[in-house]
């Protein structure tokens, strides 16, 4: 018997086990697919992957600035297409190497609770083997939904799963339904690599999300429309016929009929709930209901994840994951706390959001006061030709204690952490103002967007 | 009568210029040459520029894999040059721009304190004039020193200043007289945009300085060679002689002479003190003396940056200038605090510093207890096809409270701050491992490199 069977080799599933080898359990992986889940195979990796490219690919006009003058240069995203293979499979390789060190059995199949200790994996070839566990854990991800008449065929009309799988040529031009954060970073990639793309969004703006502000929502709007990419707002698909390799789509903004290579479905995910025969409770949206020890209805059986009721981001997985193992090892158990999770968008600029964002802290009732500075000005920012984009930071008015931060430009994910164990560490403003950024760095922004609250207005009088 | 007078617009000088506005203050500036200093225009800024030229060319060779077909390219210094006057003419405008805003009034010239209150600018046309204010602020920075026979001429043997504002030609070849931060950095650059570059060192290293550690200039000398830059360890410029536009050098390393275009000296820097005719004291070391509220042995007399006695970095020049004024204007004075000052260095990989090294621990006799993750397993860092550095992290053995941080690799200039907050909040290895880091982002190397001691090692048994 395992101390613990994992089900489902994603971010949550890897970290898991990584958690659970360190604290010296007998572990067991039951995987379906690929080791590394959908994030690592199709979403968060190879999505950074290809936009790493089109970023190069809008920085080469730049390159002269640099003494670097490219005469002569050629896109083909087939080459992006199996360097991103490369770099996958590299990673996938490290996973599976580790496990293959730590000797840890990876069952290939489809996992199936079939009582409290035992999972059945169904392999391809039909057979099937029944293991047995003290723990299980659920870490079996999510799936594309589908919406009305759009039937994903993965031919003409795309899952995100099936473009990052299967589009190893780009169309000429394509319709995206869905302006949420798999259409924009895909729409973005796939219009720098030449594609003509129309981005289809039932609300008045992309990115409608509330971490997203609409500041920062405005201005990739604004850069998309200079890019060329078609944004159709408030808009939806009425009509839909594929006929002679030609996708024919009726929109309800216009009487014209557009006609597209391909239609890619971006309208989100649900859960990977068929995974049990023992009756584990669902939430009423389908997630599996877990405690805030992320233990399920059934005791000794954890879940994390995409399947769960929270955040649909790897890194809340790979957290949940960490969580869940502690608690099933540990006395002291921990409680899952989401109140500080970063989110990152990846398109023409990069977003990073932590904490609140001004309107998440109005509706909370929250008076606020905020700090602003652009890329514009900052040195760093200068030297490398990224000069678009800004900080916006949201303070407790009396407290000046920071609740949230906007960053919107170069390197956005990775400087949005400092902000993080800023809201942490209830620093304030003054405090965040101070603080030594070496110079020149982009982190600099933080000690601007700080100035006036911290010091006061240069142009108050 | 100013409320104050600042001598020195470079990173000191700018930033207690817009904190002194900001506070109300009527101020007036002194600088003899460009504002922005030498930071903005002959070090800080304009080295990181051509860095990003020198990463780049460096990154060609990965662009296929993101299938951009670079068929004909050729390099041009020249252009690098005038990208870079661009870039630092830009934020010159910017600040001249909001000093003219602010009608802020600046007299182009030498600034001398004649009397406690009075400043005599001396300007180029040889005329004079006197201005008054009820404080001053010294920010004057420092100047290259030559050592020894090397006597700059600014045509064959260059001061670091000198390349910045004449070499807009790169020569055949060079050699660096002095392995610190700024030798190898114009080092790196100058190899990556072709010329053959040599470096002579005193010591038994490259970056022989404190806070960088064995492992991070073992990796920079390992990947120095492999580019092709010449490193000559444990050696001295015995003889120089200038010949046919050629300088002939014999190194204590070598019995043969060594032709070489150009000498380039990097061998430290000095305080520009000759600021006063009213007997301002200085320290043994020849900085302007100061007490720990920046004030000079005269009570209305301030000094920051590289004219006094603390580390030569542009922001360490800026945050004094910050306390400076703010001790100037409040009554609740601020004392100065080096503890947590940021270092980096940029050359073939970014070196990020923080707190304290190995090294440096093990000599204050604390014990301590590291943790480590390469960047090759960086979900992100695969992604960039930046798979070397690493992350070294530094712990008190008992509290596993975070000491320092070494940071080698992509972003470590700002991924460092990060590590700065963590160490001010006296963050420990279990927080840092389990904070909550975007997916994929190199930021998550800090929750693997705690792995070890926050949960427990892979391969303990």
């Amino acid at each position: 018997m395992f101390d613990l069977i994992i089900i489902g080799a994603g971010p949550g599933g890897f970290e898991a086990a990584i958690t659970a080898l360190r604290k010296g359990l007998n572990i067991a992986i039951v995987e379906k697919d690929k080791l590394g889940g959908n994030c690592l195979n199709r979403a968060c990796v190879p999505t950074k992957y290809f936009w790493i490219g089109a970023h190069t690919i809008e920085k080469l006009k730049v390159f002269n600035e640099y003494g670097i003058d490219i005469k002569d240069f050629s896109l083909d995203y087939s080459k992006a297409w199996e360097g991103k293979e490369k770099a996958i499979s590299f990673l996938r390789k490290s996973v599976s190497q580790l496990f293959k060190t730590k000797k840890v059995p990876v069952f290939k199949g489809i996992g199936k609770i079939i009582d409290k200790n035992k999972v059945k994996v169904l392999t391809e070839d039909g057979s099937e083997k029944i293991i047995e566990g003290k723990y299980i854990l659920i870490a079996t991800g999510s799936k594309p939904i589908a919406i009305g008449n759009l039937i994903p065929d993965g031919e003409y009309i795309l899952t995100t799963e099936d473009y990052m799988d299967k589009l190893k040529k780009l169309p000429e031009s394509i319709l995206i339904v869905g302006g949420g954060v798999a259409g924009c970073e895909l729409g973005y990639i796939m219009n720098r690599y030449g594609v003509d793309v129309h981005i289809v969004e039932l609300k008045n703006r992309i990115l409608p999300l509330p971490f997203i502000s609409e500041e920062a929502a405005k201005l990739i709007m604004r850069k998309f429309k200079q890019l060329g990419i078609k944004l159709h707002l408030e808009t939806t698909v009425e009509k839909l016929e594929i006929k002679n390799n030609k996708v024919f789509v009726k929109l309800s903004s216009s009487d014209e009929i557009m006609t597209v290579d391909k239609v890619l479905l971006s309208v989100g995910r649900k859960p990977n709930t068929d995974i049990d025969e023992i009756g584990l409770e669902k939430d009423e949206k389908g997630f599996i209901k877990t405690n805030e020890y992320l233990q399920t209805s059934v005791e000794n059986i954890y879940a994390c994840g995409d399947v769960v009721n929270s955040p649909m981001l790897a890194h809340v997985a790979m957290y949940e994951a960490k969580v869940a193992v502690h608690n099933i090892v540990e006395k002291n158990k921990k409680k899952v706390d989401y109140s500080l999770i970063p989110s990152a968008v990846f398109t023409v600029l990069e977003i990073g959001q932590i904490g609140l964002t001004e309107e998440q802290a109005k509706e909370k009732g929250i008076e606020t006061i905020t700090g602003y500075f652009p890329f514009m000005y900052n040195d760093k920012a200068v030297d490398e030709h990224e000069k678009e984009g800004f900080v916006r930071l949201i303070f407790e008015k009396n407290s000046k204690k920071l609740l949230g931060a906007t960053i919107v430009g170069a390197s956005a994910s990775e400087l949005l952490h400092i902000m993080e164990i800023a809201i942490k560490k209830e620093m304030t403003a003054e405090e965040i103002h101070e603080f030594v950024y070496f110079h020149p760095s982009l982190s600099e922004i933080f000690a601007y967007a700080t100035y006036d609250i911290a010091v006061g207005s240069l142009f108050r009088k």
